[in-house]
C-alpha cells in the first residue's frame, strides 16, 4: 500500500488545533496550587509555617527534573537504536511527550486536583503528567517506525485520556497503591501499545527489514537513553511517595533492585548466545505482533510481575514490621473502607491488574482501529523505519561515506 | 586572506595570563558568604536558626547543577550540528565558559556582593556566573566556526564585563525584574553577538560552504544539547527566584510554556517545507550577517518579546491577583521609589530593553573591531567550520570510511 | 597467546554466583536506617522533629543522583574514546559498577553502619558505595581493552574489599579527613590499577595498536562522559560533607578549582603540540606499563597532590580562620585523641597517603597475579581493544561504510 505521506497540511493543522485547545482549556481551568501562588507568603503566616523550605517544591523538584530527563532523553534516545530512525525516535518522542504532558495536566487535574471549578497545579502535577506520558512512550516503543507523527498525536490524545480514567479507578476508587506505576504505567502502557500494533499488523513489513536493525553508533546513542533511564529510576519511583521515610525507602529499594538486575541480565544474555557474547537488546519478543522495541518483555511482563508482587506484599504487611502509624501511612485506606485489612488490600491490588489490562485491551482496540484509517500519512511497508519519510535529512558526501578528513584540506599555517 | 593559525604561543600565553590574573584577584577579593563559612555553626546559633537545612545551599543547589549542565552540555552540544566542528563546538564552549564564570564571579561580585573590601560568594553567585556566561554562549553561536579560541577568550573578557555593567544598571539602578534573563541574557547576548559577526563579515565565506551544514550523526549529537537545554529550562528560570512560591511558580510556568512551544514549532517547520517534512534547525536567519546558529531567531527576537511581555505584565499586576504581600514581593521596589506604581514599573521594564540593546550594539561594535585585528590566529575563509585548524584530529582509516568491522578479525575461540 | 574467549558458561556462572551471594547477604544483614524506616513517623515524634524535611534524604539525594550519573555515564562514556571499544567501555563499566555498589554496601556497611547485627542503610550509604566503585572505575581505565568481563568482576570483588579496609584504616583508625577522596578513591584506585596492569604486561600488545586510538565520533562520545564528570564534580566533593556550610563550601571550592584547571590544561595542550593544536586526551603516560586511559596522570598524581595539600592545610588550620566550633567540626577528632593538635592531624593525613599507596601496591600485586591465570577468557594480544570479542555487533552495510541515504529510496508521495 502506498499512502500519501506528505503532511504539509495535516501535521500543522493537527498541532495547531490541539495547541489552541490546550491554551483555551488552560486559560479556563488551570490555576496555581497554594504552594505556588503569590499569596503563599500570607498563607504561610496564617498556617504558622515559619520556613520557606516547607514548600512542596523543595520536597519534589530534584526528583521531578530526573523524571523529566527520563521521559525526554531516556525514552527518546533509548529508541535511537534503529540505524536510520534516530531523528524520528528523539523527535517524535519529544512531540508526543510535549503534547501529552499538557493534556495529562488537564485530565489528571480534573480527576485529582479540581477545586471550585479550577485545576490547581504544583510540582506534583508536573511529575504525574510526566508519568502519564511515560506510558505513552512505552506504547510508542511497540509501533516505532510504522506510524506518522499525526497518528502519534492522536494516539497520545486517547491514551492519556484512558490512562487518567484507569488511574482514577485504581487510585481513587479501588484505593490501590501503585508507587512506581507497575499497573498504571507499565502494564497499561505496554498492553495498550501491543494491542495497537496488533491491529496495525503489516503483512509485508519484511520489505523494510534491512533497516529494522542497529548499526554501531546507533546502539551507542541508545545506551545514553538506557543509562539515563536506569540511573534516574530511583527518582521515578520515589518522586511522588509520601514525604520522609517513604521517599527515602523507595529510592534505596530501587537502587538495590536495579543493581541486582544488571548481573542477572548479563548472565542471561551471555548464556543465550552460542559463543557467550553479549547482545543489546537481547530479549526479543516471540510474539508475532511486530513489537519494534520488545516492550512486551521490557514493560509488559515486568509490569504484571510488579503488580502481583505488590498484591502479595500488601496482603502480608503487618504492624510488626511497619509500626501501626507506618502501616496506615504505607498501605492503609484513605477513608471509605471501615473494616480495612491487609488481606482486603491485597485483593484490591490484584483487581487493579485486571482493570489495567482490560482498559489497555479495549482502549487499544478502539484506538488501533482509528489509527488504521488510511488518512493519517502513515508510511508504506517498504518505507518503515526510515527518517527520510518525514524529515529533511542532511546531504551526505557523494560517495555515501562520512568523510571526516578532507584530503584537499590545506591549513594556511606557515 | 591567510592568517597564521599556529597558536602555540598565543593561546597558552593568553590562557596563562588570564588564569594568573584570576588567581591573584580571587586571592585578594573572594571570601565565603556566611552560609558557606566555617563560622556558620556559630552564626546560626546567634540568629536562632535551628535547622541545618536553612542554608541557602539547599534552596538552590539542585537548580544550580541543572543550569551548569545547560551551559556546558546544553550549549556545547547544541552547536555540534556542523559536520566537522564538533570538537570546537564543545571544546571552545568549555574553554570560554570556564574562563567566563571566573571573571563573572569577580565582576558580578564587585557590583552585587561586595562587603568591606571582599566579595562574599555562595551558591547564588555560582548560578549568576553561569547565567552571565550563558549570554556569551549565545553570542558564540553567531560567530561559530569563524574565530580562533584566542578571539573567543578576548570576547568573553569584554562581554562578561559589559554584561555585568548592564545587569547592574537594570537590576540595581532601574530596579527592573528580569527572572529568566530575557533582557540581560538573551537580548544582550544575541545583539552583542550579531554586532560582532556583522563587523567580522567575511565576503568569501562561501569557500567554506560545504562544511556549513550538518550530517546525520552531528545532528543527533546536537539533539543531546537541545534536549538538555529544553528539559532544564524550568531550573534556569527558577534558580534565583525568591524562595518558596516564586521558585515554584517559575518552574511551573516554564514547564507549560516550553511544552506549548514544541507543537507550534513542529507545525511551523512542517508548513514551511514543500513536502511537509520536518527540518532542524529550520529557522534560518534572513539577515545577511553570517549568523551561524541563527541566534537572531533563537535568542534575539524571543528576548525582546520576553522583555515587552514583562513590561506589559508588570504594568497590569495588581494586589487583587497577587495579594498585597505577594505584589511587593514579586514586582515591588527595593526602597528608593517612594511613589512606586505598577505602571511606573512597566515603564522601567521597557527602558531595560533599550538599555540592553544599546549596550549590546555599542559593546559589540567595540569588541568586533578589536577581534578584527589580524593577529589572533583566526581561520582563513576557506578553513572556517573546520576542527582541523585548531585540533589534532584522530586519523581515519585509509579509504576515508569509518570501518567498524574488520574482515581480517579472527577471534581465537575454538 | 590464544585463550578461549567463549564466556558462555563462565560469565553467566560468575554473575549468578555473585548475585545469589549478594541477595542472601542482603537478606541476612541489610535493614533500613531509621530515616528510611516505616517507623520514622513514630521516631520523629519521639525526637520532637516537626518537619518531614529533616530527613537525611533531602540533604543528600540531589548530590547522590549527580554522583550516580558520574559513575555510570561519566566513567562509562569517558572511556568510549577507543574506536571500536564503545560497547565494552560503557557496558563493562555498567556491569562492574552494578556489582560493585552491592558489595560496597555490604563491606562499607560492616565497617561503618553495623548495629546489633544489622547493616542499616540510607542515602549516605548509597553515595559511599558509588564512591567506592569510583575507585574501581579508575583502575578499569588502566586495563581497558585488555581484560574480559569475568576478570573485571573478580577485580571488583577484591578491590571493593581492599578499598573498604583502607577506608576504615584511614577514616576510623587514623581519623583522617578525606572529603573528595584524594587518598581513598584516586590514589588508591590509580595505583591499584597501575599495579594490576603492570602484572598483566603484554609484550606483544603492538599487534592491537591500530585499534588503540580514537576516531572522530568516538572522541565526541567521550566528551559526553568527560563533561558529566567535570560538571558534577562539585556534587562528588560535597555529597557526604557535613550539613550546611561544609557542603556549601565544598561545592564552591570545587566549582572554582575546576574552572581554573581548564585554562591551564588548554595552555599546556597547545604548548606541547608543535603547531599549537589542541589534543584530547593529551597527557599520555610515559611509564611503560600499558596504562590505557593514562590514569597515572589523571588520578594518580592528582590524588597524591591532593593528599599532600590536605596534610599541609590540616597542619595550618587555626581557630582564627575557622572559629573554635568550625575547627572542631572541620578537622577535629571524633574522640580518642585527647591531645589533638592541627599539627598532629597533619601528620596523620600524611600517613594516610602512605597507607593508601601500600594497600594499592600489595593488593594490586595479589589481584594482578590472580587475573593472570589463563582461565578467565581474556583476549589475545591481537584482539585487544575490540568489542567483537565479547559482543554480538550489528552488521554494517556490505561496503563497510555507514550509508545514511539509500539511493533506491522512493517516497510514495504523489
Amino acid at each position: 500500500m502506498a499512502w500519501n505521506t506528505n503532511l504539509r497540511w495535516r501535521l500543522p493543522a493537527t498541532c495547531l488545533l490541539l495547541e489552541v485547545a490546550m491554551v483555551v482549556l488552560f486559560g479556563v481551568f488551570v490555576r496555581y496550587q497554594p504552594d505556588a501562588d503569590a499569596r503563599w507568603t500570607e498563607d504561610k503566616l496564617s498556617r504558622n509555617v515559619t520556613s520557606d523550605l516547607d514548600n512542596e517544591f523543595y520536597y519534589r523538584y530534584p526528583s521531578f527534573q530526573d523524571v523529566h530527563v527520563m521521559i525526554f532523553v531516556g525514552f527518546g534516545f533509548l529508541m535511537t537504536f534503529l540505524q536510520r530512525y534516530g531523528y524520528s525516535s528523539v523527535g517524535f518522542n519529544f512531540l508526543l511527550a510535549a503534547f501529552g504532558i499538557q493534556w495529562a495536566l488537564l485530565m489528571q487535574g480534573w480527576f485529582h486536583s479540581f477545586h471550585q471549578g479550577y485545576i490547581l497545579i504544583g510540582v506534583e502535577n508536573l511529575i504525574n503528567a510526566d508519568f502519564c506520558v511515560g506510558s505513552v512512550c512505552v506504547a510508542f516503543g511497540a509501533i516505532l517506525g510504522k506510524v506518522s507523527p499525526v497518528q502519534l498525536l492522536i494516539m497520545t490524545l486517547f491514551q492519556v485520556t484512558l490512562f487518567s480514567v484507569n488511574e482514577f479507578i485504581l487510585l481513587s476508587l479501588l484505593e490501590v497503591k501503585d508507587a512506581g506505576g507497575s499497573m498504571t504505567i507499565h502494564t497499561f502502557g505496554a498492553y495498550f501499545g501491543l494491542t495497537v500494533t496488533w491491529i496495525l499488523y503489516r503483512p509485508n513489513l519484511y520489505q523494510s527489514k534491512e533497516r529494522e536493525s542497529s548499526v554501531y553508533y546507533s546502539d551507542l546513542f541508545a545506551m545514553i537513553g538506557s543509562l539515563f533511564l536506569w540511573m534516574y529510576w530511583p527518582s521515578f519511583n520515589s518522586a511522588v511517595s509520601n514525604h520522609g521515610d517513604a521517599q527515602h525507602r523507595a529510592a534505596i529499594n530501587t537502587y538495590c533492585s536495579l543493581a541486582a538486575c544488571v548481573l542477572t541480565s548479563v548472565a542471561l544474555s551471555s548464556a543465550l548466545h552460542k559463543k557467550g557474547k553479549l547482545d543489546m537488546p537481547f530479549l526479543e519478543s516471540r510474539l508475532r505482533i511486530q513489537d519494534t522495541c520488545g516492550i512486551h518483555n521490557l514493560h509488559g511482563i515486568p509490569g504484571i510481575i510488579g503488580g502481583i508482587v505488590g498484591a502479595v506484599t500488601a496482603t502480608y504487611t503487618s504492624s510488626e514490621v511497619y509500626g501501626q502509624d507506618g502501616l496506615v501511612h504505607t498501605s492503609g485506606p484513605k477513608g471509605f473502607k471501615p473494616n480495612w485489612t491487609s488481606r482486603m488490600q491485597g485483593k484490591f491490588q490484584a483487581a487493579g491488574i485486571f482493570v489495567s489490562l482490560a482498559m489497555a485491551l479495549v482502549g487499544g482496540l478502539f484506538v488501533g482501529l482509528i489509527l488504521k484509517l488510511p488518512i493519517w500519512g502513515q508510511p508504506s511497508d517498504e518505507n518503515c523505519f526510515d527518517d527520510a519519510v518525514y524529515w529533511e535529512l542532511p546531504k551526505e558526501p557523494k560517495d555515501g561515506a562520512v568523510h571526516l578528513e578532507d584530503p584537499t584540506f590545506k591549513p594556511s599555517e606557515p
